[in-house]
């Protein structure tokens, strides 16, 4: 068949068949479909979706278009957590070491930042000597020594997303549910994690902007997931305002730490608390959400946790000292806070400014091959409901140079509002979906 | 402005401005807009439509990427024909010298066929000797002496075009009607004739399977050429059966020959006569319809107009003598008749069957590099509502082989249905679309 009469099946809203499916992702990752065709499949699926089946079909033929992992010799139950990204988000380094204290192994396979959206490796990278390179013989080892390891994709994990992801990008087709979809879950179920909790976060700084959107999403992974034969869960948080009181990569690595230790912000640590807890109830371990969360949260404060995450940081090449010594982190060399200009709550934190603040200040990539600054971001930032005073620090950016805190300073006015009256801060958890909830949304 | 965002624009429904539209379109001609970003567009385009504006700067666009005829120098009006094909379909070769003979220059850059559709040029390379590749310059030297001549498009001529088009059969981009137009039209105008006839055509042998398709394509091309300041007229014929008796390269030479000395089938002359007389209107050397057609068919009986076809393909290079004799074309080896099962009325001859029939023979391409066998067709082709008895030719298959032969037969069988009562034919002429018309379509 050829590949154009498959893009007019699409097209005139026909489902495709598996063969064809199939078909298409294989000749795409050989080369033997040009980008061309892709480009006006994508599209065509963008306009006239996918059913489940289909978008099950897609996801696996991407899964299987290169390595899959195997990690049923560690001998543990597997799960992993991924979240469609936002701001301030250090969720990953928090969870993965937390969730292995609970005796389940954690095989994290994570990206880098992007646009306003950070990445995990690359706040993994602010720790002098960590490799996020590891072959899959590495990762599994890593795993079977200490239950959790974080490093990045292989090229051999997924080829055909590579390409495709790459490809919507110049193309203006990302925005589909059924190729976001099967992009996040080909990767994340080549793996080998038997079970998935999925972080998707909605608001201004989230890539759903509406709750409706997430939800959406959130359905269509989790049966992809659940007709691939894994445990999943979805919980939709919010991510109007940044998580936790920092972001930029430094500064993310050392509110982790503290989170580690016990501390940190409350909605990082209730977010975390929460994916993990559905992590544990996932793997098994756990029957009661509430006992998996008293679990969880004496490893964080017998500094267990702290431990494990030392002992990955080490077995990936990383200096586990500045963890404990974070000063030894170079900071940024200028510094100045974001002064209220009047008294009264803030109403507004907005998630997507606060990620344009930390790009322009160089710790987000505009493109792929941007170098990223460790030392630079923002921190101290206020939540929403907060009562501030006049000429009190709304948040403190730190910057490479004057210039940059200056522009900076513009953008970071406009990110803040302050209201006269009270205001509820919004939900933070918004919703759980499990397998049985996603179906009647099919 | 990023490729992307201009797609994405598209996509979401909103028109895209001038300036976008023209960047967009010349990035693409110098290759730095690559097809993967055309071919999302194209489907976006495809889903979204255009607006008349939009549209006419498409076409302008794709007709600037590269080299204009000036046919000013000629000093006589210019008015040109344009058919979106069909079977059987040789108006061009009877209506180029026909109309020239009233004093009108018939600037004409014709296209090779594809799929089951012919092309005026590989019927007008029957004829030994026929040049269709003519510099702009031969092109001009040609219609300075004779009035009309009929050539392939120069690689200059709207490039844009080219490539777009070679895409979009491989992208399942081909059905739009902005795109078509656009198409149709940055060629037509390209070529410099200051008034343009478009034979649309309906019916399972045409582009447009139904009316409704075929007005809306002819009302976006007569807006697009009234806003481009061209005198434009559209009439929709039918192309449910072929036009005229014969399909294939030399067999529609001797049907053109005949039709060229006042004789042919009726609906071939009828077709011809109407577009000629249309012709003769817009140039504005005649203001009556009735006068304009008898003055055509003086044209036809006098001998004048087979006469400038003689000196055209003359001046093309091509032996004129076969036209006098055209027994010394070399004709099929192997012919058969398709004998009618039973007596009865043709209810169906249908255009599309037969053109699947002449592909099948070798007369026409199933990829733009396949060569066309000159001797190959059908003849005799009844026509419906036509009397025919039990055994009775319903049309002669001319092959290259027995094998061919015997293939074509099976499908010639299906191709016709005979019913027991009398039929009318189904208008040939359907409407005639002025740019007054078109404008309250828009």
């Amino acid at each position: 068949m050829l590949p154009q009469w498959i893009i007019e099946k699409k097209r005139d809203g026909l489902p495709l068949s598996e063969q064809e499916i199939r078909d298409f992702i294989d000749r795409y990752t050989d080369g033997s479909i040009p980008d061309y065709q892709m480009a006006a499949m994508a599209m065509a699926i963008y306009f006239q979706g996918m059913t489940p089946d289909e978008t099950t079909i897609l996801t696996d033929a991407m899964m299987r278009s290169g390595d899959l992992v195997d990690t049923s010799g560690l001998g543990l139950p597997t799960v992993d957590k991924h979240s469609t990204g936002g701001i301030g988000d250090k969720v990953s380094l928090i969870l993965a070491p937390l969730v292995a204290c609970g005796g389940v192994a954690v095989p994290m396979l994570s990206g880098r930042g992007l646009g306003i959206t950070g990445g995990t490796l690359d706040k993994l990278e602010s720790i002098p000597g960590y490799r996020t390179d590891l072959s899959t013989a590495e990762f599994l080892a890593v795993l079977e020594t200490t239950g959790c390891s974080i490093t990045g994709q292989t090229a051999h994990i997924a080829p055909a997303d590579k390409k495709l992801y790459a490809l919507r990008d110049v193309t203006g087709t990302v925005p589909s549910i059924p190729l976001i979809s099967a992009s996040i879950m080909s990767k994340k179920l080549a793996e080998g994690a038997d079970n998935l909790v999925l972080d998707v976060k909605w608001g201004s700084g989230a890539f759903m902007k509406t709750v409706d959107d997430a939800q959406r999403l959130a359905h269509t992974m989790v049966a992809i997931g659940s007709r691939m034969h894994r445990g999943m869960t979805a919980i939709i948080t919010d991510m109007n305002q940044p998580l936790g009181r920092t972001a930029g990569n430094r500064l993310e690595i050392l509110e982790t730490v503290e989170a580690l230790q016990g501390g940190g912000p409350d909605d990082l640590r209730e977010v975390t608390l929460t994916l993990s807890a559905a992590m544990l109830l996932l793997a098994g371990v756990e029957t009661d959400a509430a006992v998996a969360r008293q679990r969880l949260i004496r490893h964080l404060e017998s500094g267990e946790a702290f431990e494990k995450f030392g002992e990955m940081v080490a077995l990936h090449g990383g200096d586990r000292t500045v963890l404990e010594h974070p000063g030894r982190l170079p900071a940024a060399p200028v510094m100045r806070p974001v002064e209220a200009a009047t008294d009264g709550f803030i109403r507004k934190m907005d998630a997507d400014a606060v990620g344009r603040i930390c790009l322009l200040l160089g710790a987000g990539r505009s493109a792929v091959t941007d170098r990223i600054d460790p030392r630079v971001g923002v921190s101290g930032l206020l939540k929403i409901g907060e009562p501030v005073t006049k000429g009190q620090p709304l948040m403190q950016l730190h910057a490479a140079d004057a210039d940059a805190l200056e522009q900076a300073l513009t953008l970071a006015r406009k990110a803040v509002e302050i209201g006269d009256q009270p205001i509820a801060p919004p939900p933070l958890i918004v919703e759980t979906i499990s397998p049985e909830s996603a179906q009647k949304h099919d």
